[in-house]
């Protein structure tokens, strides 16, 4: 087999730990694999090179910067490759530029475009261990890049998918994707097979364990995703596509997200085009806006509420006021925020095939007082805003009520 | 004009003084010239990342190490880039691979064959000052490469080169070369200009202001190198073809190492090919042997004396024994040596029309009781093997006979 490993920040902190990874490249490697590993920064270091900048600008959307955060990948590479040889292997290391990493030129948060895998081939098919840079690139002018937070994780499904591996194992500080936050909910159970289309909702809604755009490229070329500890040997769990037996579950995990905050615009004229106009500014400036709920109008006025990300939320009420004050009023007095919110969703492919899963998440977060400010919807997914102060106390509400700390065969009905 | 600049470890050793380091560079630019900038990592930043290599392994003659080592510049270019466009200029860095410093696959010690310096001048052209990473290149196949310690001395040269610049400023710690060590002799001199050659035997007898190896570049390719601080503005030292006004300055400055030991090998038989089978050892060993002064042969026997590196001075002892036993005896009972010498020196490209320099040295030496156990010359030095304790002694001595606390046009005859 082909296996790509990756490892993170944690993973590599020391030259202890590294050592620790070298051992299982090489048990890996002895099993009669084709061993390829993708390595983070050691951990704390990408801050303290912020940090550096962080003293001449704060922009960090930058060329220069990506020069300069892309050096803890560097030594992180160069240093897991000498502690494979310390061991007895063979290794060679590679930076974005070696096995042309190829991304688009969006300094601090570039996508990757093509990956040149015949390098890392020639390296294995030599014996030796690949050890790539993870989070970097190159644009096609020869600049370095980098992915963004988390990146890491992206620069190893996109090399497995450029080597056909049979799979990326993303090991990391946690032994697996939960059914909910253990720090939270104790009894919390490790899931141990969840479809794409599952984790990029919890990737997406806070869950911390895989970068988004890692679990799309996964899902986009069919890299069979095995998370993992590198502190045991324990199986973790496997994120794949979506199997029959995977609709027996209903709900698979409970997630919350606190970084959000929500902006109503009360009594607007019910006239087409309103929505429009006012949610053109925030795209110009590059505000994601997330759920989106209008209600019916009433008495030709209508209320309208959003949420953004509770980074831009000030922002967000300057450019409404500034560039549609006919809209929400020369003094922003039809706008209201609320930045005391959380959103606690549930996520499950079974969903599709099974009804009342809303009525009984409704139902039992009446039964604990938890009043629902806003409700958005997907396929595999419900979503309610809440108050902030009732975020946990909704979650262990919900992973109680789904019965997710009894294991999936155990769980009956709704 | 375009004036390369390159700034050691210490002028970029925190973001204040790469703020410094920007204000100088676009002062520069400002006079209208166009500006290319080499920079070293901060200081200690190299040795934090050695530190991280010696907990896997000593040899540091390694691609994996270079990959790692190498990020100490990459970092800095990053900075001092960021710190330009802070203070109001416009800057971009280069990397090794970026502006193709092709040189041998040499780890650690490699050097340069190529640069490819229009991507510099593209930079220049449109009013940005270039930052480029020194100490760094890659070979032919795209690993990194570093050039050895003071490696950047010799990247700004190299630049300067390439571009045909029309002077390369070195800027360091210290305001220029110096008579001799200002910690020894405090009336030492700053010299003026001084001519390659002498800065060549300079530099490698012990002087530390510039990298040898770029010394040489800076005579193969006629670059003026001017070497000064980055603390004032004050002039330091021009290094330029030598000069007639040059030679009537006898001797221009007084040296000593510290760092060589002494091998004796007593009554050798007096045949032909015994030095060449005695050395062929040290040579295979990559052992470099300095000074050798063979005693003409009285009574069938003659002593052989020669330098090493104090650090090779136990091997060569050991490789001596085990490989040439009928020379130096079953037991090397024919081997002596001495670790505690210093060799002083006296360089000054006017001792070519200036007979007496010799006997004046010795002179002064025995004035003060000071043994002399080697001697060797060039055209333009004069080098003596002392005991070490004398070394300061010595070069006090030396600086004051020969005039060199006196400004050139004051020193009368010898």
């Amino acid at each position: 087999m082909l296996i790509v490993q990756k490892y993170g920040g944690t993973s590599v902190g020391s030259i202890e730990r590294m050592k620790n990874v070298a051992a299982r490249c090489l048990a890996t490697q002895r099993q009669g694999h084709h061993v390829a590993v993708v390595v983070s920064a050691m951990s704390g270091e990408t801050n303290r090179l912020l940090g550096l900048v962080n003293q001449l600008q704060e922009d960090h959307n930058d060329r220069e910067v990506d020069v300069i955060v892309s050096t803890g990948e560097q030594v992180s590479v160069g240093l897991v490759a000498l502690a494979i040889r310390a061991a007895g292997g063979k290794a060679r290391s590679f930076l974005g530029h070696q096995c042309k990493i190829i991304t688009d030129s969006s300094f601090s948060r570039a996508r990757i475009v093509s990956i040149d895998g015949q390098p890392l081939r020639d390296a294995m098919a030599a014996g030796e261990i690949a050890v790539i840079a993870g989070f970097q690139g190159v644009d096609e002018k020869g600049s370095i890049t980098t992915l963004g937070r988390g990146g890491s994780d992206t620069t190893g499904v996109a090399i497995a998918a450029a080597l056909k591996a049979d799979v990326c194992e993303i090991y990391t500080d946690v032994d697996g994707v939960y059914t909910t936050d253990p720090n939270i909910v104790p009894n919390a159970r490790k899931i141990d097979r969840i479809s794409y289309e599952e984790m990029l909702e919890l990737a997406s809604l806070g869950a911390k364990v895989l970068q988004l755009r890692s679990v799309e490229l996964g899902m986009k070329y069919g890299v069979p995703i095995h998370v993992r500890t590198s502190f045991s040997d324990a199986p973790g769990t496997w994120v794949v596509p979506e199997e029959p037996s995977m609709e027996k579950v209903v709900v698979s995990g409970v997630t919350a997200s606190r970084d959000e905050a929500k902006i109503t615009l009360e009594d607007l004229p019910d006239i087409p085009g309103i929505a429009a106009r006012m949610f053109a500014p925030l795209a110009d400036a590059n505000i994601s806006v997330d759920m989106i709920v209008q209600n019916q109008a009433h008495g030709g006025t209508t209320d309208l509420t959003f949420t953004v990300p509770k980074l831009d939320r000030k922002r967000s009420v300057e450019l409404l006021k500034e560039k549609v004050p006919d809209i929400v009023g020369e003094a922003g007095e039809r706008i209201a925020w609320d930045d005391d919110i959380s959103k606690v969703s549930v996520v499950g492919v079974g969903m599709r095939s099974h009804a009342g899963v809303a009525k009984t998440m409704f139902t039992l977060l009446a039964q604990e007082g938890i009043n629902i400010k806003l409700i958005s919807t997907s396929e595999i997914k419900i979503s309610c805003v809440i108050a902030r102060k009732y975020a946990e106390l909704a979650i262990r509400t919900l992973h109680e009520g789904f019965g997710l700390s009894l294991a999936p065969s155990e769980r009956t009905g709704l």
